[in-house]
């Protein structure tokens, strides 16, 4: 299945969730098994042989990919998630909204500066959650391989966030 | 990788979140990229050559799981989000919780009677989510073949509670 073949499987919504924005609806793809396994395998074979060590899956729909990531490469899965939803000592990072602001949380103990990791979230926009898992990981001492998304949003600032931050992207799908 | 060195990996924290209650910890699971990849090995071959179409997945956690014996399975992910998160016209589901309750929902769209479907989550308890993921998933009319899990805590009704409604219940480690 070819990447584009992927793409067609990702539904839009126009004016959704407010006029003048295209929703970008990936469960059409989720529950179309080949376009699903097929996503993974790009990530998979990108990865395969290389030294990473875990997937950095930040909460929710980047625990999709992470996890079927991870185990297609034999690799261990670390969550990022959304405050309260760890047990033990946990770091924070605070990150913007376009109102307000949110946090993402990562276990303490969960990487050191032996690990090798790649993010992994479903969809890179703003960047502002990826950025913050950056912080987070780099707290740790482990190292960033890269950032890794099924869908980049073109026209928002994402790329050029992350890569301030000395931090590579790779997307499977543009819009 | 047997059952029990799966096992062996999740934490026990004694009471936590509260006085009493003895918490299991997957994510020591999920950072072990040997145990994760078992565990969901074992989901694969009790599933792989049946008829399943798609894995129904619970959020948070439950994405995990499904998301890679999906990919394992090379069938479709449908997801079971918290209020508000999916697109398009979904189905609700209200169950309670220990002190109040929460919603369930999932697209409206998802499924039909020609699914056959497992229900996945990491973790079986008191059955609260999970029968709200029964109801709603019989409102689309797919089968239901069973819900499977990581961890069932026996001492809490879930299991009893789940086969009241006929549905199977696999499990692959007990507490």
């Amino acid at each position: 299945m070819t990447v584009e073949q992927i793409k067609a499987t990702i539904a839009s919504i126009p004016d959704y969730p407010k006029p003048g924005i295209t929703f970008r609806d990936i469960t059409p793809l989720l529950q179309d098994g080949d376009a699903f396994a097929a996503s993974i395998e790009y990530f998979a074979e990108r990865y395969r042989g290389s030294q990473i060590t875990q997937i950095a899956a930040i909460e929710a729909r980047g625990f999709i990919f992470g996890a079927a990531l991870a185990k297609a490469l034999n690799c261990g899965l670390t969550l990022l998630r959304k405050p309260g939803k760890l047990p033990g000592e946990v770091l924070s990072q605070r990150y913007q909204l376009e109102y307000g602001s949110d946090e993402l949380q990562i276990r303490a103990d969960s990487l050191d500066k032996n690990d090798h990791v790649v993010i992994i979230d479903d969809l890179l926009a703003t960047g502002g959650t990826v950025a913050a898992a950056v912080q987070l990981i780099e707290q740790t001492q482990a190292s960033i391989q890269e950032a890794a998304f099924l869908v980049t949003l073109d026209e928002l600032p994402g790329e050029q966030k992350l890569q301030q931050q000395g931090v590579a992207c790779y997307t499977l799908c543009r819009f």
